[in-house]
């Protein structure tokens, strides 16, 4: 969360502020096509967009940055959107959802990036809306992601369901490329979580705690995210104005969700296992260690009791004088010694 | 609690008890609008608010401090309250819940609070009632605060919606404080929890146990008040009374709620992971402690009985009296520890 | 279960056998009161109770004392009770629950009490039974308890609601008093938490392990019986034959039990969370122990080790023959010990 | 599982085979009744069934020993029954369930026996069926139990609603005696779990931990067999052919199962808390252990190394030859002593 | 996961993409019957197959290799499939689910198999898919298992009951034989468990803790793998092509997967409640050590002191020489140790 939520505490609902704290200017990219043609502009102004649902075409209009709250709500109030959808779309901490506000559809999600720093895996989260109404989809992102150019490329290449689908369809491949994204994060924090775990099983002690620690944070935190979609799935699901021809795909694409978050509950239990592992490890260190200490001390302890008893310095002590006394000594010990190993072997400590 | 729930055993049900602590006077704030006009007042008594309800204007009845039985209940009379609704408005450990009596939707909440007592956290609950009936909303706090406050403002400042909306959009608003309130605290506990887990992960030793409980016990606490606001507001989602227009607003605020219980999820999450960080924590410098112990008792204990065995004063000890003799004890001891630093080395402990 | 789970194997179902321990003479109770009237009387047979619901009167027979079958099972039938509901009656193992036979409803409960045996929580439990039929309250407790005197007391009071009303509502009433005994015992068992947390957050060797089990245990037992006390509220919600004016009573009544069982589970998280903090307390505590030990002996050892050499008695060690070799020796030894505090207060030790 | 899974890989479904491991004789008991007439006689093959279900009488034919797969198939078809049917007979490895075929109605449930075995407690099950089709009960047993002979005592005692009743209430009469079986078995290992609590409360160290692991193993045993028969009344109570007057009796039931599986939960709950309390058991006895040691060894060593260090043999060694220099050393070493004495008072450590 | 999920980000939804990594080449086994007829041929492409769906036999198209995309996308549009189907049919990591497109059902699942590496159980995962539409059953499956071959033996021996059935009941049996060889899988590892379980009882450190976790990861896997079928088989129990007469047969399979799930549950509770039973023979272990250590070392030192101050070189030590001191040393060191011995025994510790 970027903005504090007490910056917003008695601000009335449905108020336009973004919570973010990207502050880019705000592009607003357009794309026109039907299965015959293909148009492609950027505009600068909300107000150059009025009369594209006017047309047989379905319009594609992509907003990048979300910092200039004005136009965009401008852009917003043109679609004939509602103030609460303008508030969801300028909220950043806003959870996957489903929504429909008369003839729109939003749904809300977090596009997901996996980085490395210095080895320890980062999530990244950047906050998107796609909002589907009849001819047209809008969609808002703080930063121009990977995973929408695809969708662009597809078009582009003329891909025919693509082409000729309805804004439904459009909606759906674009949120099927954010769930792609997760895809791609649950399977490179499980191969992370499958290293941890190989150089576990190798050497429990090469493995801190705080590395088991910050991955399970992780997948917590990629869970957190990843569930709510599932739910915005079903919303849309049961929504009234869906394209038939859209729903198998949405089943298709719920199944995906599902199973991600199936797999991050794996790996999420792994990791749990993964504290046992390394705290047995430890644990068998140490007694190893205190085994040593104990058998070396264990031993040694009388013998030097016994060559203090023979180094006091009474004037009475017959033993001291007599010839084999030293040698007797000697022998006691060794046999003490012996005895000693002995015991701890038939006590299975040796 | 404040009050024993013993002291209210074998009461009949319905009956008006204030189980609060807070003994101050009761102030009864009115505000009176619509689009057009506003008037606010304060009165004394709840006979001075008769036919406030025979206009087509709306009237908030804010009601604070709960300790003057008698006026309270003299004032939900009058409104036409239900006996249990009496009851729910004075009962100061009520848990979130709408309930509809007739015509009017009673809904509890809690509104909460986090202060820092040392440094460390503490919650704060005040019981707060609101009633949405036609053309009235009535509310009762033990103590003003500072949510409501924005919504007065709103009002003032002549906010088109709030001021235009009937009952339930006030209602609404009145709960969205609230919720808000407990989003500005889930976020202050969650900088709380990341602080810890930063120290944590820092030096493990700098967290104490007790610290990581009572933060748990803190965000176990606000889950337990914050879980039966969703629940209030899918029963006041599902009143037949509902205005349709106020309906998105619900959708949006139980999002909110839900969110906010994911987040307090996540954070209870850390916070359990974080008595195993401790713990593994403080097991390492104990192991580096035996470690340590282990390795020099172990070299010196076989030197010094050898010290001990040649400080025996046995007559005949022909060691004793050769020439090179103390040299090569000498040198038997040196070759017994450099022997046994490298078999610590061998086994992996130094 | 005071009767074995054995005994009753085989035994045809429904079959009325007392399970309880308590060998008290039957009493007979019988209040018949409207809104009027009120009489009071005691009867010591059945028999004497014929014709009592032939008045407009409600009659509420109040049975105390469950060991003499015969003349329960005669009273029951006496009133066209199902088999199962007196087996219910009388099986005082029964968990809580409703179950309509015919146009009676059966309520089966179990009233609660907490004493303290040596400071130890010790929870008791009385199974009791409401059955509410046309014009009539039946009641089956094995010993008199206070939650009913004052149900009694306000009937005598002439309290308007409960002398008025039908069976129904004096059933609510009964059951309400016994889920107020729950809220008393539950705030106890509160009080005992907090003071153990506070005990043990002050000093976490100061409270045992089997404490805090102990009130685990009877947190649990509390639970198990609290929880069906919801299903049986929800099972006479669904009742046909419930008095409308008597619903918004029950559904508080039910508020007022998930309140019971919410806090419960909040005690119970908070004394899970306590086994931790002592044991780390615990854990702390030894770790200080092997800290002085190990620093103690670290030092010491090499220096002893040293006195042992210059112990030694051979004759040709020519450091014992020079003239400042003691000094030079307690210099070594305080360099040595020296060097290892500092040694120590590197590794963050000391 | 007495037979290996693998066995039947392949085996096309609703094939009969027996997979427990009893091989002994079928036999074939028969008890036609009604009100008025009782008829017992025991049948050698199926074919003499034929036509037993053309009287008004109610058949109970219980078949005991199922390793004769032809005959029990044999007899199956005989009354009709579905090949899946006959296949979940013969499978002893079937959980509980209910399940409709046509006018039959098919229930599978474990009786329940606990042995103990050195007195360790040991589970033994014994898969039984109860087919219940018009003027037919069918029951299949792998050994003749205790259970249903007091349902046969009962109907040979001419107890009126058993013997007056239909097929259902004699199935239902047969599957209560099952629950019953649980119902001893949950009190026996309660006793179990409950003495195994008092020992550990008075001395940890007197129960081990593959003792509690026992325990929890039968348990989770117990509760895996008992769960599945909620789910088989469920599915019964939902049975179109059901008698209405036998619905009370199932509801009943499903009330004793769902206690039962309420009171393994308890005990469940009990045995995990039982690992903590040995564990800090044995944590306590280990630190004092530690401590003793630490206090021994960390007040005699300092002593140790001043006798060492007066025992050197320098020649120039000016307090050995002091008149008071051994007195002084001695009263170094009693203040080193009581100071060392006094410094663990102060931590607390003695 | 063969291919990379990151492979596919950006593609189309709905493109057939293999992602396994068995690249053999594709066979076409096809096997048309009816009560009367059986015929089975082996084709290479999938063009002979047309007109397959004419006659009123029923063909199974059983194609083994899914690495020549072109062929089966060929096939699959020879026979109307669904793209979305398709892409089920190629994603090797599809989880287990059913489908229905149009007149087609789908259902995926992963056959299972476990071999033994090393004596460490390793499970291994074959995709394959059935797809069920009128008079025409085709499998795929990356490589021929045994579990079909079954099948289809039963199919050459003219098992009338898959023989004059139709398409539905051979899907049914072959979702059967994947499932019956999960059953065996469980029962290896429940083995593979109890054995632990005998060892760790027998003797808790013969066991490590990877060995444990090994077996709780492959439990995990396993559960991940079977949970879905249980959807899979309501899905399809749901569909509305559904033949009647398969369905108890449906009912069934859902009955034998929950109880599958059922028992993985309990292994993976005997194996968790495993690592408790290894850490608490460890630390056993570990206490036995340094109790032995404690006793060794508390008895000796005392005695070690007192030895080392009479073999101080003091001049003035009136004690070494009397004439009985020696004697009265060994007296005192005696008294000493065996008044230690009684301290210990009192102390409970020997």
């Amino acid at each position: 969360m970027e903005h504090s939520a007490e910056d917003t505490v008695g601000l009335p609902p449905a108020t336009a502020v973004y919570t973010g704290d990207r502050d880019h200017a705000t592009r607003i990219r357009v794309m026109e096509f039907d299965v015959h043609q293909l148009e492609e502009r950027e505009v600068t102004t909300p107000a150059s967009l009025k009369g594209c649902t006017d047309t047989t075409q379905l319009s594609w209009i992509d907003v990048v940055g979300l910092s200039d709250e004005e136009s965009i709500s401008e852009l917003c109030t043109l679609f004939g959107l509602h103030a609460l959808a303008i508030e969801d779309i300028l909220n950043t901490s806003q959870r996957a959802k489903a929504e429909e506000f008369g003839d729109h559809l939003l749904v809300s999600a977090n596009r997901v990036e996996l980085t490395f720093d210095d080895g320890e895996p980062v999530l990244g989260f950047e906050h998107t809306s796609i909002v589907s109404g009849p001819g047209i989809v809008l969609t808002f992102q703080e930063r121009d992601g990977d995973a929408w150019e695809a969708v662009r490329k597809r078009i582009r290449g003329g891909m025919p369901r693509i082409r000729s689908a309805r804004a439904d369809f459009l909606a759906y491949a674009l949120l099927d490329a954010i769930v792609d994204e997760y895809a791609v994060v649950v399977e490179k924090l499980g191969r992370v979580a499958e290293q941890l775990e190989a150089r576990l099983l190798d050497d429990p002690e090469s493995v801190s705690v705080p590395e088991i620690y910050v991955l399970r944070r992780e997948l917590t935190e990629l869970r957190r995210k990843a569930w709510p979609i599932r739910d915005a799935l079903a919303t849309w699901r049961r929504s009234e104005h869906l394209d038939d021809a859209a729903r198998p795909f949405l089943n298709d694409l719920q199944d995906h969700a599902t199973a991600l978050v199936e797999s991050i509950d794996l790996y999420r239990d792994l990791v749990m296992g993964m504290v046992d592992l390394h705290m047995s490890g430890v644990n068998n260190k140490m007694n190893e260690t205190m085994h040593t200490l104990t058998i070396i001390a264990t031993l040694f302890i009388p013998l030097t009791f016994l060559t203090g008893l023979y180094g006091m310095n009474f004037d009475n002590m017959p033993e001291l004088h007599t010839r084999y006394g030293y040698y007797i000594a000697l022998f006691t010990m060794g046999t003490t010694f012996i005895g000693g190993l002995g015991w701890f072997r038939w006590k299975g400590m040796l």
